[in-house]
């Protein structure tokens, strides 16, 4: 439900699904008479109050920001952003003031206030959402340093990494997601103008996730080595999913409050070496059926992982090493987050391997109760860390939403 | 109509239908309770029978090869590869075939005949297409030099050109479009794979283009820039468009009846200079309106650009060396061609720049009267070329389809 417009995104009266049917019949003839090669798509040729895709719209304010509990979008944008070496406080506020007046424009379909380019004008807000967040670098440089959170300290260096600084941390990060790519550059320019003489980029990353409508099973991403990913996250209509994913009210500090933790790693994929692996030990490897998703322990997709379940041969069902056992929230004291990741392709590397997999994103209160231990646990038990190069990673406590007129972060700048 | 299944995928029937709407009341009542942030919406939440994008498929066999006068696809893979020093005429004639087989395969929603990795597996074929083509080395490499069509010589150089010699050319071509990326991405490590001994990726580049559903209008494209672009294209309806881009069943070489020569260039654009423009100079630097793409001589985007029309000021309407000006048919005896392009964005340069603009792809008969020719006249005199930056090229010749059984280059290999 749309705050600003009151409509649901999501509702299509009767009358515009017959009209569907119509226009994908004409689409049909069309395209069928053009040549051998040429097929007809019912998606491409709809008429314009069909373009559901383009309509659909994520509130921008609200008490959490948005771009975590939304679901998962097709395109996505991280970027790490640098304050000047002059840009104050002061400085920085204003330009989250900017960025937040932006980002309400854009998620709601609107023009950029300060200068619209267009480039996006002839679709939707295609569930643009723009979440905001603030590295542990940012706190020293605006003379904030008495309002860094706890939770903000630096993650642990673990075994797998094989971190490029460059790439990682950074004073402010944007996340951007949308269902169409031009929507969500369009977003990304947008407040790359924004930053101006304030910030610079100081990396930016983009990922995929599936197209709406591709596959039936949309909700659970399917990564680049072919596993469903996802399933056992914690989920909205939980009961303790708040308290899993946003600091309390009455959290510390107080200016965090409905925030979250970002945890965000680029996570290349051995992508040849995986591939080598029959199937069958690639399921082990996972503790999953990479066919459907289900644990080896039995039954479907959201069956619950049997950690002490034996096969009739006697062996363990899920190995010991498999990486559904080591990630489980029973064998890390219950620490448990909101993963919520885009994968990656940045064509080849020079040794001929894609540069391809998961920009790693996980949500969570507190990131000591959830992303460091469940890494920590990996780092030294996952069968899968072989197949996996941690090359960059951040760590940004982004505050909860704000209310329209307000700007996001108000409460540490002004507070 | 798919001439494997003879169904057609476009076509949705009215009992469908209405399912969607029942679903979509469904998802909107479950996220519209998870918290503040979240909205439904339609098409994540939909039954499997209407996948609809996934749905779509495109047939591999036919006269032409799918993938030239195919509506654009979301997502994009350009890759060239080169032959292994070792590999003769009889081992690309092996990979030609392993990779039809592929290809065939896939584009009909099959699993990869030699190992299937499961990656995309649980979406349709999502429109894919797959394209092959020869670069003019292929051919002394493999002893083909008389065979070689003089279409494919070398292109001229041009002074926009800042051409990186390791990203353009190649002795194969192959062009990857589809719907879903995931499932373009799973397509390209097919094909990777299959060359395995036989020939290396020398580049790969990656681009996308709307969302299916994103915008009413995604038949033409809209850039980066935020220019509608291909409106004046060839139409496949239109009655010499097979002779515009394909040669002809009589044409030279024989191999070739039926295929057509694919330009390919990067051209990266020089955004943040082009954003410092009015949108009104902007305009007259293409020759028509951002906002709707009509001509700066009045009418709507698909009204003819009247390149004599004078303003009531008594001004050109169209500049002298405005982008549609020096580009048109009009002004280049006739020479046209179907360009048929991804945008691409691979980050910022190391100046603070984005490393973003136009996969370019322009197919024509015969790139002598087709690409060359214009880019000669818009090298000397288009308003635009200030902002563009011609950073790798090819051009490779891509021969018919084939029948089912036969692969795809098999008359200039066999022949």
């Amino acid at each position: 439900m749309s705050a600003e417009t009151g409509k649901e995104p999501g509702h299509l009266s009767r009358r515009r699904l017959l009209g569907v049917a119509g226009a994908t019949g004409a689409a049909g003839l069309v395209a069928g008479g053009a040549g051998g090669a040429v097929a007809a798509e019912a998606v491409r040729d709809q008429p314009a109050e069909l373009a559901s895709v383009g309509r659909g719209e994520v509130p921008f304010h609200g008490k959490h920001q948005a771009g975590i509990s939304t679901p998962l979008q097709a395109a996505g944008h991280l970027a790490a952003f640098d304050l000047a070496g002059d840009a104050d406080r002061r400085a920085a506020a204003a330009l989250l003031r900017r960025w937040t007046r932006t980002a309400a424009a854009l998620t709601a379909g609107k023009p950029a206030p300060a200068r619209d380019t267009g480039v996006a004008r002839d679709a939707g807000p295609s569930s643009l959402t723009v979440t905001f967040g603030f590295g542990r670098s940012f706190f020293g440089r605006t003379g904030l340093a008495d309002r860094l959170p706890e939770a903000l300290g630096p993650l642990p260096d673990f075994t797998a990494d094989h971190l490029d600084k460059r790439r990682s941390d950074g004073d402010l990060w944007v996340q951007i997601g949308a269902d169409d790519p031009l929507v969500a550059f369009d977003a990304l320019r947008a407040l790359q103008r924004e930053a101006a003489e304030t910030a610079a980029v100081r990396w930016q990353m983009s990922g995929f996730n599936r197209t709406p409508g591709a596959t039936a099973h949309p909700m659970s991403m399917r990564n680049l080595m072919g596993q469903v990913d996802g399933t056992n996250n914690p989920k909205p209509a939980e009961k303790d999913f708040t308290a899993k994913v946003f600091v309390p009210e009455n959290g510390s500090p107080a200016w965090m409050a409905g925030g979250s933790y970002a945890v965000v790693r680029r996570i290349r994929m051995l992508l040849d070496t995986w591939d080598h692996l029959s199937p069958e030990r690639q399921d082990q490897v996972i503790g999953r059926r990479k066919a459907d998703g289900a644990p080896l322990s039995g039954g479907t997709e959201t069956t619950p992982v049997a950690l002490d379940k034996f096969t009739k041969d006697g062996a363990i069902a899920i190995a010991g090493d498999a990486h559904v056992r080591v990630a489980a929230p029973e064998s890390n004291s219950g620490a448990t987050m909101l993963r919520r990741s885009f994968s990656y392709h940045d064509g080849y590397r020079d040794d001929g391997a894609p540069d391809a997999g998961l920009l790693f994103i996980a949500w969570q209160a507190d990131p000591r109760h959830g992303f460091t231990p469940v890494q920590r646990k990996l780092d030294r038990g996952d069968g899968l860390s072989r197949f996996l190069r941690h090359e960059a990673s951040g760590l940004f406590a982004v505050p909860g939403g704000c209310a329209p007129g307000d700007y996001v972060g108000q409460e540490l700048l002004e507070g």
